[in-house]
């Protein structure tokens, strides 16, 4: 990447996201490549960055999409992703979401519960359809992340036991509204072990191997998401070592492969820029007062997640400073301790690996404006969502305000 | 409060937020027949609850707004707070909102550092106006809080050192275009001991004391907000002692008093509303999972916070349950281990205390829509913010998508 980030901060303004979409292209070929001589289908995790143009980037790249909302399928839908390459995930699906899912006959919907499944089958026989529905497996496996985005552990809310799901696939099975189709399980975010990956497919593997064996045929074996990425100096799994991992486990077994990768293909193509206010120092701490806030991206805030922020075309002695925004909490900063050369107002601050859980966790907090999101591609760089104003704010309450 | 609330998620949907202001009266004209007998200004802490028709019901009441972005300057003077009620707040303010504020006359900009001051003396010649400012000063005072809500310490961002603020006035009251009428100190939010509070008032009258020796006048003693509410079972600073602390530290002094509450005014006139999806057990843990989530109440998430969970109009056997949302993060969650009876589909469940710091801070995480918003008044319920559609959310985004 050889991105003039002023040149850009100051056509855009601050605070800005910007995705370099080469980097997003090149991130999903690499995956797909290493799933070469197998079916597979690489549904992008909407959830990481929903940005419309994002997901019509990948979607004309060939990628499905794993949704967790209706609205994430509709974004889908709009953004020119095939129906057929959407599927609807997550543990709490509303009627009124199952049934326009099924209305709009995507992939499968990926059911978490026996109660949800009970609820799928009764929308469906109201709609006199059938679903497709694929069922996540918890393998009970530890993935050794942030406990936050840990969710293969049976003390999660995620997913059904093997024992559960086994008595799930025999009663859709039989059921007139209910195809079971595929299988998934997802441990967790930000793996950076093959281990509990392997683990997980093996068990799961032979879940579907036992299922086959009463002709309950399973067609997509999900792998789901998580693939880690590099914030700082993290030693992450290299698309092959993972493909290899998923293939061994599932040798001999007919079926479409499938992965969701969001972090994976968005992480690392996104940047966070904002410019300095004003450079302060508390009893010999030194703060660096920044345009962007916790209400732009929250992840050093809720997860203590690192970030590399890089004062841009600074030079100078480096020191150690808290890069903070202006919201009125202590826990609205982006690092801390960060060395950094003296900073003076209008400097520009770009804060790297934004693309994934950035944007979409965006607040108005403190009536702060969402900002605004560029693309760049083969050079040329694109608004792809204005800057919130004021008035964007206030417009679903303004009719309702008796002065 | 006598509030239905089945009736009123029947009418309006679920998730929702509502707000009795039958209540936010009420805790406002406790706080200021406590200050009675002196000067004194009550500014809302707009951060808290930025609801048009919330400040416009305490502005009606008489109060100001205290603001800390030129948002929600904007919000107070829309929803009808007289200018000269609202002081602006805030580490980090960008020369436009400097500008703005200025221009729009409001009654004082209070300033954290000695670069933010020189901004604003050079806005404020720039537009050939006197700025009258106050300084917030840190008198380094633990707050015993949570750490992301206390502000009081020198590690913390916000506020100068008392020699700082010192030399501050003393350059504000020479230069022609500062006019340094308020001091300001806030040392964090929930704040259950007066102690703190008290020594930090003596502190800054102190400071007040010795600058008036210098001539420098101060007209506005502004000891911020913070005052603690009742979640669980805290005990909380009566408003009398309070402002009795106040009226001590400051007395022979000739000032107004103003305070800065936020959520003292508002977090216990509001719930928020969610219905149970499904019910759930994983290994024996028992999950309620609901149709809100995170994305509408970030306080379990962020700071671990402690909300009162009540089944409506239920019966039956308690037993410990995980209430988690729809999104795809363990840290989906509104609390742990709630004693709850039995729960089908469509139960009503009411997350208590939610009125200050829950729909402010919502997001739209995983493509969810804002929650509606209800105000409760005089036995009377009206929308004061309708639900967001799908068609919002991407309104910023869709005119750039290039299929």
């Amino acid at each position: 990447m050889n991105i003039d980030y002023k040149a850009l901060a100051d056509k855009y303004g601050t605070p800005l996201y910007m995705y370099d979409f080469d980097y997003i292209e090149n991130r999903y070929t690499t995956l797909k490549d290493a799933f070469a001589g197998k079916k597979s289908l690489i549904n992008y995790a909407v959830k990481a960055n929903s940005n419309l143009s994002v997901i019509a980037h990948l979607a004309k790249l060939g990628a499905g999409a794993d949704c967790v909302s209706i609205g994430e399928v509709k974004r889908a839908l709009t953004a020119g992703v095939d129906k057929y390459k959407i599927i609807f995930s997550g543990v709490g699906k509303r009627d009124d979401e199952i049934r326009e899912a099924l209305e709009q006959d995507i992939l499968l919907l990926n059911l978490e519960s026996e109660a949800e499944m009970k609820r799928v089958e009764m929308v469906a026989k109201e709609l006199g359809k059938e679903a497709r529905i694929s069922i996540r497996v918890n393998p009970n496996i530890d993935p050794q992340t942030h406990p936050y985005i840990s969710t293969g552990l049976h003390e999660n809310k995620f997913g059904v036991e093997i024992d559960m799901a086994k008595r799930m696939y025999i009663y859709a099975n039989k059921s007139e509204f209910l195809n079971p189709v595929g299988i998934h399980f997802h441990i967790g975010s930000q793996l950076t072990k093959i281990e509990p990956i392997r683990e997980s497919c093996m068990i799961v593997a032979d879940l579907v191997r036992s299922l086959k064996a009463i002709k309950i045929d399973i067609k997509f074996f999900d792998v789901g998401g998580g693939i880690g990425v590099v914030y700082d100096d993290e030693v992450t799994i290299p698309a092959e070592v993972y493909t290899q991992a998923i293939f061994e486990a599932t040798k001999g077994l007919d079926v479409t492969l499938l992965c969701e990768p969001g972090r994976y293909m968005v992480a690392n193509a996104g940047a966070f820029f904002t410019k300095v206010l004003y450079e302060k120092v508390n009893d010999g701490k030194r703060f660096v007062i920044v345009d962007g806030a916790m209400n732009d991206l929250i992840r050093p805030s809720l997860y203590n997640a690192y970030h590399k922020i890089e004062a841009v075309l600074k030079e100078g002695e480096k020191t150690p400073a808290d890069v903070v925004g202006p919201v009125c909490e202590s826990g609205d900063f982006f690092g801390k301790n960060v060395p950094l050369p003296p900073l003076e107002h209008n400097d520009l601050i770009v804060v790297h690996s934004a693309g994934a859980y950035g944007f979409t966790m965006a607040s108005n907090y403190n009536t702060r404006a969402k900002a605004a999101e560029v693309a760049l591609q083969g050079g040329k760089d694109r608004l792809i969502r204005q800057r919130e104003t004021y008035e964007d704010q206030v417009r679903l309450e303004l009719e309702y305000l008796e002065k």
